[in-house]
């Protein structure tokens, strides 16, 4: 479904909205700067890109398909097909959602297509309709704001990561509860998925900021440049995330193992310390005629006395060996 | 065994099935399009394949031989010989099969050769007999459609493969029963193997895509990228895959260390609540003469009363450490 | 907000310190070396470089931003880019920061752009005060002064660092504490973060050592291949002290599984020897009434001997298992 | 030692076998095809081949010393030097020998060298004497002759190999014995050597089929391709390899702390079932002058009861528990 | 301080031992061979150094500088300056230390300039006092002698830590001590110093042989590969004992691990054994009044056969078990 069509006229002050009639004529004055942008984009959407634009099937097939492409820059000469991923992380939920936005790049058109409603699409939009600013420098700039814009948006979902990431940190150290591990494990996971979408991305924009494309203009590559320092961030601070998942994956282990140690520390001294004062107590209880200690005055208070001597003298030794 | 040969004539409606004898007529024309399959190749075949395409003797040895080559591409000039891995996945006992699909592409023939039947060769054989359509665009159309349906089987496998990982991974969180550990090296195993066949894969169809054969025209190109773009998207989703298996493996082992964790809370809590209590029986066990509190008419019952505070004070002591 | 600005004249005995007035004219007669430096960049320092330098605007928008840029070099034909990070090691809480640098190298100026007060700029900055010669062999030289005094200042991080690891090491080999593990994850991470900020710079120094950019005169490229061989030792130090922290935590992992083993090693020693002299003790205690062995004179003391001749034995069998 | 050397003529049947003094003057005519083969390679062999054949003494060098060399090809235009390495696999002792094979091919003859007597090169010998067939195609036909049985000999230590491993496998999973972790070690060992030496002998054989020595014909590098794919193939069967073994690791380690499991749950079943039950019979052990149950007429058989109740209950409990 | 200064004149019988004095005139001729080694260099050696040769001043630097400088090639077209490293292994306390050359190769003379005695050096001096051969085939194969000899050095400090290592396993095996973790540690690190070291030294030996530097001339460089030779060896033999200290590394936490077993097992089979005794003990120790077994004749005697019973037929499931 096609949701807008805006067409900036080369002296035009304003972005005027236009019908799908009007956009072969615009197109073919090849002056000014067109921008239609389709959502859940149907067959007949399809049909209509490929006759007025004249695009690749392909490249329009997967505009329609709803799988999930990887992101990718074909080269068609008169314009490039761009498909690139933002980030919707569900914080509840621990998964991390990609979502696809297809450009069509030409002299003086962008055509963007995607099958949720986006929210840099919607900001760049909101800004067109204030004063048409990110229209005014051209298709290879309008489709600097747009990628820009989606490149901003996933700086959030990392902080988001960072903070859960922190959280089940102190969680650990603190208290492990039975669901922690598969918390880390979905977050490692998470943090996977997100780096794995975002290095070719980098390597796309690389491409398109060295000059591969006729379609992108000299002055402009600089602005993609900055896109690429943007998602060489991205990636630094996404290996930062995975090595602190992977720590705080370890700690967890670790603290496992620390714990079974304190259990097996105190059932260690409950059991040195009790057995051999059982023993003296059975010992009092054998039924042997002649046993001379048992006809002492104070023989029960000695053996009290002895048990307590024995009792103290080995948590001493656990003290001193640090195990209590 | 030559299954089928189809001709395709330059103004022909639908191919024509035609016979071993006619085949060299055809080629030496040049013109219209060749189909010939070859299954479980013997070697009259290949002397068959020699004679009419004037193939060479290595490619043709690769086709009739029974073992596993690599996936790969020649370049004879007049036409290219690729070898391509499909998968068969047998669930139940979670091996996975490559395939192997043999291609020899020239400017007006295909000849494929396997060892076991394949879907994708049925599933273009019976469009073909519909309405001839993929045969109507050319040599390198008709390999690529046939390349394409290979690498399109390979997703069910990929998804039974995810459903098996998400299956074991609620086993391994609810009760990991004898089989779960070596379940799960199954898989990665699989997983693994898996990945080595697709990566050389994706380098092949991209030098095909990138136009270094001349018997694949220009206007194909574009579609062999698209099979590079289902390879590429075949390979991040294994690494998902990879990724999943792992953290599967660490909950795995990390669950069986929690276990044991239980068992020695358990065992420590016993040791530690009935060991006092029996030193306790045993000291009025014991029989010395003078034990006053033995003649205290309540004697009995007030050891009863402190057994059961000494008891109830180290339940709430492990209570409050979380043992209990 | 400009620091300070020098002038060395191209017969200048001192670099002089200039108003803002006089840069554009400095700049215009291209003679001579001008240095500017920023600190805490405003938007207004950033219009007054792009008007008196004519730099890129997205290049002054790094200046000012509070972000953190990866390091990079961008080549403006007239002018060189360039963000460097240098490392601020708090050692109390075990925390790298990196402190960004930014320098646009031309002709005839350097200027320089940082957040805050930076070592390796005041340093440059006395040495010049002193007699000027940091100034007296081109743009070129006086960036690669600056950058040099950055990179030396990593150094003693490193060995910050190199004493920290060995100082864990230590502790872990007498008797880890509770917060060691948490110590080592942090020392980890610590270098992981060293590591990346490394590497980037490290390709960034070598293009300009390769001669990238013509800004860089070909006299002072040997200079910058030797901030280049710093930062090859740097990183070989960094790894020597990745290495060094992995087997730290492999340490501490498994000496806490030795002591979990000394441990039980004590519990089953303990069992070993009494629960055999309780039940002997029990059996003893039985009130059947024809046990021959209670009437015995001295039956009570071969039991006590019986039970030193048990221990004993135990005790010489787990000194031959070397458990005790 | 030179073990034999056979001479083609160009019109020639059958290869005859030549004495040294004849090959200088066979080598001069520059016709036909000469294949010398030294065992043991002496300082007398090296001076003649020096004399006779003109070879480089760094090349001849290699030939005599008796130390390993790495698989390496140098390029002396008039002829290759090349170093393959085939594999010697002692299954008793676990060992992976490499036998070492140098080989100088020129245009028309073609040197081979070794320290002990080689499967492939007596192989083709034998062939040579039924009908003279490797020598027929020229020196570089026969040269990868001698290569491709070399390789083909590697085969069999793979399956080897894979046998071993799943033999360990099963070994694990059933009952492992004392020696078995220091196999599986022993068995990774040699996989990670034989990929060490495979994967540079791929590399090597890879710029013979690319075509970069003149010596070696255009006709032929097909050939060698072929060669090629073999290592690719032992290289993928090995990187399986590598994966079983890992997965066989971690199968014992993780059963090791399986039986561990076993064996506490059994530990803290027998405590958590006898303690009890003891403390009871100690309690009715104690010597109060008032415990009423003791004048009860069953009360000795209603304390078998509660004993047998509170040892079923529990039973009962660690049964649902899954402990038992 | 200069050791020494040999000369070779263009018709010299023997190298000949010059004044510092002379040097200067020696240079200027261009004829003849010199060998300058500085040793513990000064900074008048360094102002020596760049009056006569007129080499870099930061070349003559790193000679000077005590710090250890990263191996390292760099090229003055006149001449070239190398950094190779040497390796002193100190076995009693397993540390690894590198001794750092430094070469200044030209047309005509070698500089050498080492921190310490490097046997290396001497060997090479040894051999020119002799015959003077090492001088007799020009710079190039001079500074190639002392690298190769350098190289040579290497390879027992490889064998010595292989025999550590070997040493360290069968440590492992038979009965792990206190230290032999932080032996295996020590062991692990020397290594992965060792392969540090080594890998850039293979590539800038690499770029001598490929010939990219014209002092080095065409028919010295196969002499350069077979360095590069050595060195690719030394990298396999250090991977080799990296895979070998891993093995011992996973050896001893597996062992560790396994007596951790064992001890278990002793503790569970005697609490098995001894507990259900001891409550049968308890019984009869129990004062009911009514107690029908006390009054039977051998009912002391009964009991014992039961508790021996007992005994006999857990130790026999435990034997069934292998737990014994």
């Amino acid at each position: 479904m096609i949701k807008f069509a805006f067409y900036l006229a080369p002296d035009g002050k304003l972005p005027q909205q236009v019908d799908l009639d009007q956009i072969c004529n615009l197109l073919a004055t090849g002056k000014g700067l067109l921008w239609v942008d389709t959502e859940d984009t149907t067959s007949e959407d399809a049909q209509f890109l490929t006759d007025a634009f004249n695009f690749h099937p392909l490249a329009v097939a997967d505009c329609v398909s709803k799988n999930i492409h990887p992101p990718k820059i074909d080269n068609f000469d008169d314009y490039i097909f761009i498909i690139m991923h933002g980030i919707n992380y569900h914080i509840e939920s621990d998964v991390v959602e990609t979502t696809e936005l297809a450009l069509f790049v030409g002299k003086n058109y962008v055509v963007t297509s995607h099958d949720f409603p986006m929210r840099s699409v919607a900001s760049i939009l909101a800004r067109i309709q204030v004063d048409g600013r990110p229209m005014r420098r051209g298709a290879d700039m309008l489709a600097h704001d747009i990628m820009d814009a989606l490149v901003d948006n996933i700086m959030p979902t990392i902080d988001e990561l960072d903070d859960k990431c922190t959280c089940i940190e102190s969680e650990v150290l603190e208290y492990p509860k039975k669901g922690t591990l598969s918390s880390i494990m979905q977050l490692k996971r998470s943090i996977l998925a997100l780096n794995r979408v975002m290095s070719p991305q980098r390597e796309i924009v690389n491409t398109i900021a060295r000059g591969d494309y006729p379609v992108i203009g000299k002055k402009c590559q600089i602005y993609y440049r900055n896109i690429y320092d943007h998602l060489v961030r991205i990636e630094t601070l996404t290996q930062g995330l995975r090595d602190l998942s992977d720590s705080v994956l370890a700690t967890y282990l670790s603290s496992v193992s620390n714990r079974m140690n304190e259990v097996m520390k105190v059932l260690s001294v409950v059991a040195a310390i009790f057995l051999p004062l059982t023993l003296l107590a059975g010992i009092y209880g054998m039924n042997f005629a002649n046993i001379p200690e048992l006809q002492w005055r104070y023989g029960y208070f000695v053996v009290w006395g002895v048990m307590a001597l024995v009792a103290f003298s080995l948590v001493a030794v656990f003290k001193k060996r640090k195990w209590l």
